[in-house]
């Protein structure tokens, strides 16, 4: 893929068989393949698929998605933080996680930062000082995207999560107040893992470049 | 009024002329009107009217209101505390103060403290530590109302206020994510100021109350 | 928690043992714990659950709430009164009453004001005459807490619920017409009982303080 | 007109001079036309015209409204009952009432309610007992028509009204509501005054007309 | 009941036991019960109850309602008329029927007009002439009952069925369009057949009284 | 152009003197220009353009329209009909109108179709009976684009106009009742004009076309 | 029927036994009959039906149609070209197919335009240069028809589908973005491919009809 | 500003002494002040301000900003890329120029790709080549960010403008077409320019500062 993001297929709403074809096809034209949102009937049809020698096969249960690998990964390149406001929104940043590593970004995470209060914040982000972008996922009222791009300097990607009842719930009041922020950050749409962990891991690997230029 | 809330009329779009006998009917039964939302032509003919003698007319510009008073006001029962995240909020915030001064509060204002910055907040939460309840005025992505909740032990009132453009504007992200919030606060409709001053200042005045009684 | 609100945990949504870790967590560090919209499968496990000696474990079927205790509650502090509209509005309303008297508020419930007419409600509000905070559910077209809170000297708090088809379905008309209300009232989200009753609670626990202060 | 209403024309957004050739030519072909939401300078077109000799010119200024008509009005036929719950309610409930009047029913008017509060409202009922049809109109969150639909026997119709801001504001909440509504009654849409007072006058003629029959 | 709707009771959503509870309760208090949107579970505990001797129990399968009579029903009162646009509108239509009969209507169907074309439409309305009511349902765009209320003199209630995928469907269209319609009608919310039914038999029995009255 | 649309410009919101700078680049290249929405202000600035020599500068009022020509239309092409259904739908249909006829179609109009009755409609559409394809405009509830394709063979475009007020007004519900419309036709957005006239001309000359070459 | 579209039902929301009798109504009425959106357990029914000597019964179970046939398709008329922009919009698409070949149109297909790239594109375009009008199916975004649009000479149907999660999801992202397309192009509902199919042979039969006539 | 954005005022619903008096103390403090959504009542007042001698003012009529500055800008710092889709999009392309220039980034433009069609994006975006960021505003279906994204190396900031009429107008179809997108992007809400640009600087200046560093 000529612009450096990796295959990806959404799984949902594929027919158990063409996603079987349709990953393998990908594989063997480039190497590597994500797959995204898989459900438990298409895990079992993935994992009986006869691969290439050597391959890999890594199965996330809690991002829900699915990385198979003939050729190696890039080679390390940027350094992408993802946080988390609470363990409602782990599947989706661990979804924004697989697709940063796939790109050959260091990810370093933190997923409790919202239910510790923000006390708690300050130190994590001290540990992630070196990210070159920061992936934060929240939803309900989803303020804290707005609050680390307040205290980082290096860009935000907001990523609203599709939790909540009620009025505003299912992510909407998440995304609504991400895009009314004050603070400068831009937003992927609700549960939008993989969107968040490529961008992220553009930005990091574009300036990961340039280090290694100079 | 046996609830005890002061008799209020919202003049928009009223006739200038009903808006006026109206106005002197509340005040002639219960010695006190509050008119808010008046336009400037309403205002003009407000002022005109023939009050009872030692009548007093208040005009507050930011607020929108005009109060007339031909009794005294209630004796000073309870604090309100009323917080505004921004400039926009301010005129939102004055009318929660107008109606709980009104209602015989004593007023406690901090207008700068979402532009400010967090570490600001404290120093006027400390000032506040007395209240009784807090009205917080928050535009936009509204978040300020969920942080002073988390920090105080007095009920506090989310007052959304119709600021930012695009998606989510006008007071909508602000009313949704105050609603989503974690933290435990109630909520009145965009703009009301009348409202949530009226309702704090009820807080406030039922304790007071039972404070005098013993 | 310094401000007085219980651990409680949305059990909505999260996995079976992470749900009982974090509710053991919580329970050993405060003492207490609440966990909320609890499913049939959750329930099983967190009643499997080995406790501390001398714990408390109260299920509450209708509110599908758990309540786990090893320290006492709070001692008797305020009286939250709790209407519901109709039988739709019970479970959520017992959400509100699970919270409120574990923050040892004395709870008074009616819940078939709706359902027996407006001439009942005069003699529920008698009995209910010394409460200081009201709770009040409706669904479909929530007009009940208007109704209440222009009746009663104290706050009331509209809870409204995901009753009634079509359009304005789920809530929608009962949050709209509460935040349209001419009545002097306040608002949680939709079904959000867990923030209505922990609210009222506030307002009681804070006004009982003072009683005894003097 | 074959099925009895009135030729009417809605002057919103009508060329001043096509309004009044449409006007004329409606009042030639049937002897009678209402024209609503007339603005003021297409009421100067609509004076300046040149009418059939014996011609009647009303022009309803609350209402908006002008009737011409150069024949007479239907005989008396059923009485329409037309209630609003406010002020801001009452330019509404005045179409209603024209075009109620100019199918030949009686009119009875009662447009403070609301404000006077529900121990106001049972004499109201009492004079208007007789009524065949009931409008009423109502802003804000509406619920004005349910409380008289579970008080009288005759079909009521909700007619809601664009006042109100916020969130359900310009009229949605008070729509809303009455679509939600338990008691049984049916509306139209928002500030349709014209609807509701056609189909009273509907409901009304067809009674009596029943009446003389027998 | 003092303004002549039968007990109704929205069955959708209530424990089984509970609904038996209060079923049985009205049926006690008034001498009829209607039961609407029963599923089949709950179908299964109605039928096993203990009903007072003599009582009629009717299931409507395609209505999903359940009539339960211990006394007569009243006296033949009035035509209603009720049409439906297709095939899927028959159980909402149904709905309207059981409740108008309930009070005591005659009632009239046609439930394949708007399928049938236009051309058919006439002769249906003619063998209708004599109805006091017309409740017309429709899905989709919901273009049939300003149809009929641009033929007949009687009043006519649109009642949106909630068929139709896309942008619109679920009724939304059918309702917005009857609200736009430059007939003269009144609606109901989308699905509530039981509302149309009732407030179609309040008119047709108002007028068959006066009649009978004369 | 190589597909065959005229060079249009919307000059709603554009700046006049960068509006006569475009318009006039556009002349230059294609030898015509349609530019739409035009305000007074920007009429003014147009007609004082200095044009080519023999330039024809056609302004249509009613359609907001400005049409500058110095190369010859296309030779006719095919016939487009235009239906309005009322008086307010003019504009929108005449903006159609303007494209069809530059696009070198002849056009047919009728625009009082829906005022006059259904049974108007039958000696239109056989005036009509040749065309290739129609546009039919309506607002409000919009039914008369389904019922015209449900009368004719040639291809129907729906036209929603941004009339009605209350919910689903500004074409809304006309817009959601074409999308749900049994009859086969498709749709363009609320007042459109130009893409409806545009497509309409498309399907007439291809099929023109067709006629010549055989 | 008259104006030639095939006799078609949907089967959604039917029961089983009314869908048969249904069809086999319409099939001896016409000759034909299209059912779309059949469910598995439909499909039992349908294929267990006593069909007409010499009828033919096609599933197509991408599209989830059956059509039965008992006379002759009509002769081959016109070129109708689909493309669609992933996988997820084959069904819709192939819904469209059918109808469009039932019209008795040649259909040309191409599925994996948008997977592919622009550059895939103009290839298809080009084995589709005759066609008399597409239909473009696409989800998410929606982008493609106006992209075919901007490329080809005859009239091009743009038709959402109902992929995509978030904001803007289920095809309503598609649906705007088509609206509001630069591109001449029209639309119908998300999903409606039978709405799609059967406009396209319109426009293509029409031509068809004209070539052989000269 | 630790994070390194420049102080910047939102003018609109601002007062205008208030909006000075803020103007020149963020000036006083920080050494430059970037006031964006400036009327032309409130540049009268800005330009009449007595600055800092040297101080400069820059009003950029297009964007609707002004800048005060003090002290001088930031060194060179990076390159952000702007692209605008129409004539439509250059106010708010313009905001986010000046943001950028204002951190210290240079700013490439390219503002007429949309009009130029594709084959011009190509030597545009190669002229772009060494860009850091993308900013790409688009209005109305704001197809042009997917496109560019789907284009270059470097992140995409898709800029939605609130163009077009009718439903998905005023920017919603364009920022649900973004958040639907398969490209990799990110959005910032309908018409905030002064994001886009300070987000695009944040990336291109943290790279820069890397290449300087080594
Ligand atoms: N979870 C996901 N969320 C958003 N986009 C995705 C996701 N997974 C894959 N994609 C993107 O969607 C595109 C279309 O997916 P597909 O429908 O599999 O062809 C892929 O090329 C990915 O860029
Ligand atoms: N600014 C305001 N916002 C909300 N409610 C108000 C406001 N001002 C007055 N009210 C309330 O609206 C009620 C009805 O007002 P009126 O339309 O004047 O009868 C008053 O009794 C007040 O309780
Ligand atoms: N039913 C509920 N409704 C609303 N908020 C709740 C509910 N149950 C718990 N909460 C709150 O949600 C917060 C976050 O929950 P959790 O996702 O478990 O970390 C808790 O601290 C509670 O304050
Ligand atoms: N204020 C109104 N609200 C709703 N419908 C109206 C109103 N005034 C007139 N109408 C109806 O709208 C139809 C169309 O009006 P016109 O646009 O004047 O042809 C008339 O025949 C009336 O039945
Ligand atoms: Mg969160
Ligand atoms: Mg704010
Ligand atoms: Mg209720
Ligand atoms: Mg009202
Ligand atoms: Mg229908
Ligand atoms: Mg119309
Ligand atoms: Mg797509
Ligand atoms: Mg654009």
């Amino acid at each position: 893929n000529r612009i450096g993001i990796p295959e990806a297929i959404l799984a949902e709403g594929k027919d158990k068989s063409d996603l079987l074809a349709i990953s393998l096809a990908h594989l063997e034209e480039t190497g590597s393949v994500i797959i995204t949102r898989v459900s438990s009937e298409q895990l079992v049809v993935l994992r009986s698929a006869k691969l290439p020698p050597k391959s890999v096969f890594e199965h996330n249960p809690r991002a829900r998605t699915v990385v198979i690998r003939s050729a190696d990964r890039p080679a390390q390149a940027g350094r992408v933080a993802i946080l988390a406001a609470g363990t409602a929104d782990i599947p989706v940043a661990e979804e924004a996680r697989v697709v940063a590593e796939e790109m050959g970004c260091q990810v370093l995470r933190e997923y409790d930062v919202g239910v510790a209060g923000i006390h708690r914040l300050f130190p994590c982000l001290e540990r992630m000082a070196d990210a070159d972008a920061f992936v934060v996922a929240a939803g309900r009222e989803g303020t804290l995207p707005a609050v680390v791009a307040g205290l980082v300097n290096a860009p935000v990607i907001g990523l609203p999560v599709s939790t909540g009842y009620g009025i505003g719930g299912g992510g909407k009041a998440a995304l609504y107040s991400m895009l009314q922020s004050c603070s400068v950050l831009t937003v992927v749409n609700v549960d939008a893992g993989f969107v968040a962990g490529a961008y992220a891991a553009k930005i990091a690997r574009q300036k990961a470049h340039k280090e290694k230029q100079s």
